[in-house]
């Protein structure tokens, strides 16, 4: 068998390959450089190829692919959400990616995304939190301590310069691996009892649960003025975390208006109910925190273009590094046109 | 670093080993099979989710995710169309593709599907002449020698009993090629110098050239009486083969007419205009060949239940063989919640 041409492989990061690059790179320093690159991809907004995702529903989950392009590099992500996972010890999601060069449509990177997908959710919060929270932001809440709740915590204190995490969660098991596992990085966490405990003297709140129903872990009067915050598991038609209320009370920021009306939390809101996209804050075309008694709210359910940005930083990062592996993917024939001529050689040739 | 559990690795097909896997079973042994789960898959059509493919345009090209699923397994193929690519010693089209378990949305194969499209448009294509030539056919006329001819040619005797094919192309040397590919599989071959030549004494006239624009392979003078035609170049928006008045002759076949009307032959006629679809023949509600004198018109896009198809028959195939390499693409924490504790115990252990 003859050795494929460079042409024919595609450079994979696997799971253990993405652990040593994070590790390599530094937890902190990865979730500051993920930022830059979605900031810097929100800058140029407009210039996207902004395609709804492409779901495919059944009784018990739903498997997507998230495309976008940004007319030089093109990007897709695979995701999973099956919630009854768990009982049987799988992720109740997975994802993986893959990036490719839009003029000739070859893959240039293929990459497992469940841990870059976790790290692109709290980069993307806390670039979104060092816009919009309070001056001076010290002490985030986090409710809800499942798998994303140690990574928006890093991200919040490598972007944000929080110093505190207040947790809380309905299984305190949940509370006690978060506080187990940021007892080494420097923030000190305090495990609460109730999301009103948790919420005591935090300037940032994030609420990551799990459920799946319309649930209310905030409800209106728990939230004072001049906070920040950071709906994250609102992320699908019938799943929200907040109390109506406390949107028509906040200043609500988005990613992209028509995903996030059907998915996040402004899916219990009219249609037309007011909200600002992130890209046009960020590019200072509008305000986004005005006075310290504003309450804002990134309701954040995840774009394409985060993946994209996230993609475009691990090809950019593993150039000269031994974190991937060459992957034969591509056929490659020495004339295109004989494709056969190469599977027929490849029996001779040993 | 611990050794990644089971859930955690897809099983991988790589050019190399689907080459080799293609050897192992012979490729008219393989054609015939993959025509057979073609042929069963589209005999539960209606089971199938039919999304339209989701395509990304550039000015040189597209790059398309082709999703379908049948409730139990999900699949979709990567695929890229670069006409210009050849000129960079880049193929036109590559693919590759992955199937999923629906009920909890783990991959369970990923594969090269470059060689595999290939070899499922031949089947696919043979299948259908299958039911629609004429009986008794044995001469082909094989308009076009690119990449698609000798998978054609093999396919067609495989599984309709073709022993002759007539070759034709604007370029000799794509004519020559072909000739030297096929010396040794028993096909007699015979190399004609015009379309209007290689057609004489054909029962099967496979048209597959390259053509991006409207172009007139087979004009309406050429084709008489009784013959099949298997269109299979005329596959986008602004790429057709045939002289319009042939398909008002023809008795017409397609896969699935909402995607032919905008890529096949078909995008010449009135959106009213009459076809039949392949499934229907092939379940038996509707006839296929009639009578001797009719023309029966294949025109072939390619579908993705197609892929999905060739996806099955991998994952079966592959069973208990070496052809395959385990892939570390999912992450796979002991708790699921604990992605966090997954990293950075992978920090520590060697």
């Amino acid at each position: 068998m003859t050795h494929p041409s460079d042409k024919a492989l595609v450079p994979f990061v696997s799971v253990e390959n993405m652990m040593k690059l994070i590790h390599h790179v530094g937890i902190e320093e990865m979730l500051r450089d993920l930022a830059s690159y979605i900031e810097a991809d929100f800058r140029r907004w407009a210039l996207f190829d902004k395609t709804p995702r492409v779901a495919s529903h059944s009784d018990v989950g739903v498997i997507e692919l998230m495309p976008t392009s940004d007319g030089e590099a093109y990007g897709f992500k695979y995701v999973n959400g099956h919630p009854g996972n768990t009982r049987d010890g799988l992720q109740t999601v997975t994802a993986f990616g893959l990036l490719a060069n839009v003029h000739n449509g070859y893959p240039v990177l293929l990459t497992e995304m469940t841990l870059l997908t976790a790290m692109r959710t709290a980069a993307t919060s806390a670039m979104v939190a060092r816009h919009l929270a309070p001056k001076g932001a010290r002490t985030m809440a986090m409710i809800g301590n499942g798998a994303q709740a140690e990574f928006q915590s890093l991200a919040m204190k490598a972007l944000c310069g929080i110093d505190t995490v207040r947790l809380y969660d309905i299984d305190p098991a949940a509370t006690a691996k978060v506080t187990r596992n940021l007892a080494a990085t420097g923030l000190t966490t305090v495990p609460c009892t109730s999301a009103e405990q948790a919420i005591e003297g935090a300037q940032i709140l994030t609420t990551c649960t799990a459920d799946k129903q319309y649930a209310t872990i905030l409800s209106d009067n728990m939230v004072g003025s001049g906070v920040h915050i950071n709906a994250i598991g609102g992320d699908c038609p019938g799943k929200t975390e907040l109390a109506p209320a406390i949107l028509a009370r906040s200043d609500v920021f988005v990613e992209y208006p028509p995903q996030t009306r059907i998915e996040g939390e402004i899916q219990q809101m009219p249609d037309d109910f007011l909200v600002s996209e992130i890209w046009e804050v960020i590019t200072g075309a509008k305000p986004g925190r005005r006075d310290a008694r504003q309450i804002t709210l990134f309701d954040s359910v995840g774009f394409a273009i985060e993946d994209f940005s996230a993609l475009r930083f691990i090809r950019d990062r593993i150039a000269g590094t031994p974190f991937f592996d060459p992957l034969d993917l591509l056929a490659d024939p020495d004339d295109p046109r004989d494709l056969f001529g190469m599977l027929t050689r490849a029996q001779i040739t040993p």
